[in-house]
C-alpha cells in the first residue's frame, strides 16, 4: 500500500530534505521514526528536495509499506516521537501508481521578507532581513514579466539537475503588510535555488541596486550574472504541492 | 539628560526582563551593551518585568546619561553589539521626571494559541499549543465578564509585589484565524501571571474543564483555586507600553 504524507518543518536546525552523509536531515530523521512506528523500514519520496535551512508549510512525500495501521495512531504515535521542529500533518492511502513527485503538478512557495535597518529578533530565522528603502512597487513591475512559460536557466544555480529550464510560473504575487513582505510563487516545477534567486533579483531592483530590464535579459540570454544574490534559507517556506483530484 | 527606549526581544533563552544572579536576562545584556556605547555606566529601568520566556515587541525602558550622542548611531551601534534576539526598536529624550514605570499608563498583552493536536514546528516557542476542541464563543462569552475594574487577585500567582489587586481592563478581544488564536489585553495595570491565567482559565472555561460561572466566582472571591493553569510563557508577548503625550 502506499501513502501520501503532508510534513511540517522547521528547517533551521537541518540539511535539508534529503539523506546526505554529513548532516542531518528532514528525510532521515522522518524515515527512522516512521520506521519504528510500523517495525519495517520505510522509505520517503518527497515532492522534491528543499536545501538547508529552508522550511515546510506542506512538504509532500510518499512511502510504500505491507503493514496496517490506523491513520490517526500513525499520526499521533509519529509525532510524539519526531522532534519539536518536524511534524506530519496528515496521512492518506493513495494509489500504487501515485508519485510524490512526478504527479505533482502545482508548487507553491513562500518568501518572507522584512524591511528594517536591523535584525528584528522575532522574525530572525523565520524571515530575511531587507534594508530600506526599497520600492515595492517597482518588485512587482518586474514580477509580472516572469509570469508564464520561460525559460529559468538564468534564476537558477549551477548544480540542478534539470535537463530544461523552461518552468511556468502561474502566479507571482507581492503582498505589503507594513514592514513585512510576502512573495508567493505558483508554478508546474522549480529549478535549483530559483526561488530565492528571483527572490533576490526582485529586491536589488527594488532597491535600485539592478536595473529592471536586467529580468527580461534574463529570460532572453539565460545569464545568471545580471541577477541578484540567492537569498537566505531561513525566509523560504514550501507552503504546497498540488495533485490532480485523479491521482489519488 | 534622560532617555526612553523601545525594545524587542525574543525571551526563549532569558530568564526574564530584570537582572539577576542565576541566569542571563534582558536588562543585564541591554546595560552592558549601551554602557559600552555611552563609554558611561548607565541602569534601565522597565515599565515592569516580563519572566522567563515571555517576548516583547514594544518593552518601554529608560536611563539617563550625561553623554551626547546622535539617536541613530545609538541604534545602529547598540544593534549591532545586541545579539540577534533583542533589538532596540527607537529612542527618544524624555523630561527628567518621565519614569517608564510609574508613567505608564496602559499596557496591551498578546497572547498567541493554536488549536492543533500536535505540535506545529513553525509556531513553536511562539505560541502556546490547545488541543481540540475549544469553544472559543465560549470564551469570548467569559472573558467579557473580566473587561472593567475588579479585584484581580484570583488572577495573579503568589510572590508578586502588588498591595492592591484592583486593575482595569479597558479590552480583552479574542481573535480566531483558522487553527490561530490571539487574546489582546489592554489595561492599566497588570498583576503577577495575570494575563498567563486570564488566559488558562479562558482556555479552560473553552475546553469545559471549568464551568463559566468560575469567572465571576473568581473576581467575587479572589480565589486562584477556581481559575485554569498559568499559560507557558512562550505564547505571551508585551505589545505596546502607553504613556501620556505629555509625559514626553
Amino acid at each position: 500500500m502506499r501513502y501520501l504524507i503532508l510534513i511540517e518543518y522547521r528547517g533551521s536546525r537541518y540539511g535539508g530534505w534529503q539523506r546526505q552523509l554529513n548532516a542531518l536531515t528532514v528525510q532521515e530523521v522522518l524515515e527512522e521514526k516512521i520506521s519504528i512506528f510500523l517495525k519495517e523500514k520505510i522509505s520517503l519520496t518527497a515532492s522534491g528536495r528543499t536545501d538547508a535551512g529552508v522550511h515546510a508549510l506542506g512538504q509532500a512525500a510518499h512511502f510504500d509499506t505491507e503493514s496496517a495501521f490506523e491513520s490517526d495512531r500513525f499520526l499521533k504515535s509519529v509525532n510524539s516521537m519526531l522532534p519539536d521542529d518536524i511534524a506530519v500533518l496528515s496521512i492518506r492511502e493513495v494509489p500504487a501508481d501515485f508519485h510524490a513527485r512526478y504527479t505533482a503538478k502545482r508548487k507553491t512557495y513562500e518568501y518572507k521578507l522584512y524591511v528594517s535597518p536591523f535584525i528584528k529578533p522575532l522574525k530572525n530565522g523565520f524571515a530575511a532581513r531587507v534594508s530600506p528603502p526599497v520600492n515595492v512597487e517597482l518588485m512587482r513591475y518586474v514580477a509580472d514579466f516572469l509570469i508564464g512559460e520561460h525559460d529559468f536557466t538564468a534564476f537558477s544555480s549551477a548544480g540542478g539537475s534539470a535537463k530544461s529550464g523552461v518552468r511556468t510560473i502561474y502566479s507571482l504575487d507581492i503582498e505589503e503588510n507594513g514592514e513585512d513582505i510576502i512573495i508567493r510563487v505558483d508554478g508546474n516545477g522549480f529549478l535549483y535555488n530559483m526561488v530565492r534567486i528571483i527572490v533576490g533579483t526582485l529586491v536589488e531592483v527594488g532597491k535600485g541596486k539592478i536595473p529592471p530590464e536586467n529580468v527580461i535579459h534574463m529570460l532572453e540570454t539565460g545569464n545568471r550574472a545580471l541577477g541578484g544574490k540567492t537569498y537566505p534559507a531561513e525566509g523560504l517556506y514550501l507552503k504546497s504541492v498540488y495533485y490532480d483530484k485523479s491521482d489519488y
